[in-house]
C-alpha cells in the first residue's frame, strides 16, 4: 500500500452514479462540489433515485437499461450482494471505466465483464443525516492497470489528500479492521449510553472522554494507551461492575470477554 | 446530577497529594498551574514520590506519618483497594478536607474517620506519557455537606467548566459506562491495529475513521449512528470476516458476540 500524495483538480469527465444509498449520496455531492460532472443517478427504487437526482439536480433513472451509455466513469455503490447480478447487465453495451466502492468485494468481480475497471473505496462511516468532510476520508484504490489507477487517483485526490493503493486482500483486511475501529467502537458508545440512561445520567457527560480516547491513539499505539480495571487486573472493580450489570443484552458476558481479550493482547 | 456552571479562581489553600500515580500527577500539575499551592506529595514508593515531588518542586515523603498535618485539602489518588487501610492512618491527627478521586469507591469509606470529606472524580483516561487538557475533563463531585461541595466546586471549576454533582451510585454507573466508552473502545482500536499490522497496513490510515466515529456521536445518538455489516444484517460480509479471523485472541468469538449485541440493542 503506497500513499499517493499528488493532488489533482476535477476533470470534465461524465460520471454516472449507480446506486443512491449513503455512500453514493455523500460521494456524489462531494464529487459535484469538486467540479466533476454527475451525468445521471440510478437506483432501483424511485424514492432513492429521485431524492439523490433532485439533490444533485441531475436526471435519474430506475431501470438498468435506462442508464446512459456515454458516461466516462460508472461508480457503483450498491449492496455487496447485488453486484454479481448487476454487473453483467450494467456493462453490456457500455464503455468507460467501471468501479465499485465496497471494502469487502474483490476487484475480480469486474474481470470477465468490463475491460477498464477498478475499485474506489472510501473508508468512512456514512450516515444519511450527517454531512461528510471528504478531506478527512482515506481512499483506497485498485485498478486493472496503471492507466485506470491514474484516473482513480485524479478522482480521489480531488476530494482527499489521504489516497492509498491497496490490493483486494488488503482492502478486505482494512474493511474488517474498520468494523472493529468504527462499528464495534460505536457499539461500545451505544452500550455506554444505555448504561448512563438507565442511571439517569446524560450521555453528553461522556463526550470529553470519548474524544480524548480517540485523540490519544494519534500519539500512542492503542495497546500502550490502554487504562482501566481490565489492564490493571483490578478484580475488585471488575467484580463490582459485573455485579451492577443486569444480564440483559448479554452485557455481563460481553464485559468479561472484552476484559479477557484486553488482558490477552 | 446537576452541572455547576460557576467558574472560580484558585484559592490559597494548601493541598497535600496522597498518591503519585497517573491521576495524582496530572491533577497535581493542573492544580499547581491553576494557582493552587501543592504543599507536599506522598507515595509509598521513593521513585514515584520523588518523580512527582521534583516535577512540582515540592517536598515529598514516603511514610504516612510524615504527611504534613496542616494541609487544608488532602487529595487521595491511590489504588482502590489501598484506601481502606490508608484512610484511618491518614486521617488520624489531621484536620482539613479529605477527598478521593476514584470512580468506583463510595464516599462512605470516609464516614467513620473524617468529619469533612468528599469525592473529586475526574472522568478521563490518564497516561503518564500524555499531557491532559483538564478543560476537557468532566468532574463529578460528592460531599458530606454543602460546605464541602462549595470547596470542591471551587477546586474543580478552577480546572474545568464541566463540573457535575453525582452520588456514589451515579459515580459507579459513570465509571462502568466509562469502561465501555473508553477502555473497551480503546481495545477495539487495539484489535484493529493488530489486524492491520498482520496485513502490512499502517494504523494511521484508520485515524480519520476513528475520529469521525467519535465526532459523529456529538450529533447523533450512538444507536442512530451505527453503520456496518452487523446492523445491516449482512451475513455475506460477516461470514467473510469470520473466515479471515484466525482464532487467535478469541477474535472470532468476540466478532460474533459484539455483532449479536449490535443487533439486539
Amino acid at each position: 500500500m503506497e500513499m499517493n500524495k499528488q493532488l489533482a483538480s476535477a476533470g470534465n469527465k461524465r460520471i454516472a452514479l449507480v446506486g443512491a444509498g449513503n455512500v453514493a449520496t455523500h460521494l456524489g455531492i462531494a464529487l459535484q462540489q469538486a467540479g466533476w460532472q454527475i451525468a445521471q443517478v440510478y437506483s432501483r427504487t424511485e424514492a432513492s433515485a429521485s431524492e439523490l437526482g433532485n439533490r444533485l439536480q441531475v436526471p435519474y433513472v430506475t431501470s438498468l437499461e435506462a442508464i446512459c451509455t456515454d458516461a466516462d466513469i460508472y461508480i457503483v455503490s450498491v449492496k455487496d450482494d447485488a453486484l454479481p447480478v448487476l454487473i453483467p447487465e450494467l456493462v453490456k453495451g457500455r464503455n468507460g471505466m467501471f468501479v465499485h466502492t465496497a471494502g469487502s468485494v474483490p476487484m475480480k468481480v469486474w474481470k470477465d465483464h468490463a475491460p477498464c475497471h477498478g475499485v474506489l473505496y472510501p473508508m468512512q462511516t456514512f450516515s444519511k443525516q450527517k454531512p461528510v468532510d471528504f478531506s478527512k476520508v482515506s481512499f483506497f484504490l485498485e485498478g486493472d492497470g496503471e492507466e485506470t489507477l491514474v484516473q482513480l487517483r485524479e478522482l480521489a485526490s480531488s476530494l482527499s489528500g489521504l489516497v492509498y493503493d491497496a490490493t483486494s486482500e488488503q482492502r478486505m483486511a482494512l474493511h474488517m479492521a474498520a468494523v472493529f475501529a468504527c462499528n464495534f467502537t460505536n457499539h461500545m458508545y451505544a452500550l455506554s449510553a444505555h448504561l448512563l440512561e438507565k442511571n439517569g445520567l446524560p450521555f453528553e457527560a461522556m463526550l470529553p472522554l470519548i474524544d480524548e480516547t480517540a485523540r490519544k491513539v494519534h500519539d500512542l499505539a492503542p495497546k500502550a494507551a490502554q487504562t482501566g480495571p481490565a489492564i490493571r487486573k483490578d478484580m475488585n472493580v471488575m467484580n463490582k461492575h459485573l455485579d451492577m450489570l443486569a444480564d440483559e443484552l448479554g452485557l455481563k458476558e460481553l464485559y468479561e470477554k472484552i476484559s479477557k481479550s484486553i488482558q490477552e493482547l
